[in-house]
């Protein structure tokens, strides 16, 4: 009996990751107005009654799949940032871990969804509460890579990270309009350039 | 004769206006989803045939309310920018202007067509040609600002410029997301601080 429920758990676990990776393959290829319960569905190779079982709406799974490709790209940059020493590093890491985001498409369901805001405005808290976690993952860089550098007094790492993330989601939506990403690889070219500058300063 | 066709063209140009300022409205407070042919004729009080006598689509009238508002702030950014000196009197210009946008709803209109751009991808390269003169405007500040000072060298100004726009249309999108502009106010006065160090520290 209590093997028949794990087991049962297990499978209904399964069967919720199915559902979600499908919804994050829609997204990706055809995009908010393309995600509906139906080919969703046809994408995963399951019922729609599923998608409603799991997840109550197409919108519920949706930010579920937000969830997903946010907490893994999160732990990725986790990982990555960890490794760095100084502000050079971490800037390229920054353009790695951003062309990543690019080619995983992550980027695209963010776009999506932060666009789909527009049709549902009952999305706009549960984007902005998915994009808080970002604010402080970035507040948290900046403060052990500025600690006791010239900037830390004057900018406020809170300020810091927010323009942090609204600069890397503008970023985003140009490369989307642009349909390139020409001139972001040239900013973080720059980037890299000056905090050499700035490292060279500082020691 | 003549006189009659003068007529027609100026009362021509008056209807356009009137349809122009009727779309503008209905984005600002009905959204892109809400901007059917039918509430902006309802709005503007005519009839919708004269949005397809005078526009052909609807996306083409929503493209000339964005040239519009576009076209205003542009003008009002370039004249308060010409009376800035110092780069502090510029960031306080720039939050003033940007208050400006939204209280307009200047924001909202480009924020609601570039959220547009997920259902009609045909508009992503008229959008991205509309970023374009933001962006050549704030390379001239920049250009302006930054010339002979220590930053000029290290940073291309077309990079501070996409960077600078990015930055912008990100807390735009932060802002509309959170529902408040809490951060952004607090950015503008860190922005304000820092540069009034930078220029103590330069003179």
């Amino acid at each position: 009996m209590a093997r028949t429920a794990r087991r049962g758990r297990r499978g209904s676990q399964d069967t919720r990751q199915r559902i979600v990776d499908a919804a994050l393959d829609t997204l990706k290829h055809e995009g908010f107005t393309g995600a509906s319960a139906r080919t969703i569905a046809d994408h995963g190779g399951f019922t729609q009654a599923l998608i409603f079982y799991h997840f109550g709406t197409v919108n519920h799974l949706l930010l579920a799949a937000l969830d997903e490709t946010s907490a893994r790209r999160l732990a990725a940059y986790q990982t990555a940032v960890e490794q760095t020493k100084t502000l050079p590093e971490l800037l390229q890491t920054a353009a790695r871990l951003y062309r990543e985001d690019l080619a995983a498409g992550h980027i695209t369901v963010l776009n999506e969804l932060i666009g789909a805001c527009l049709a549902y405005p009952e999305l706009r808290p549960e984007i902005a509460a998915r994009v808080q976690p970002w604010v402080g993952f970035a507040e948290d860089v900046i403060q052990r890579t500025l600690a006791d550098g010239p900037l830390a007094e004057p900018i406020p790492s809170r300020d810091a990270a927010f323009a942090t993330v609204a600069l890397y989601l503008g970023m985003q939506m140009l490369t989307h309009l642009n349909g390139d990403n020409t001139a972001t690889d040239s900013l973080f070219a720059t980037g890299e350039r000056v905090a050499a500058l700035l490292t060279t300063l500082q020691s």
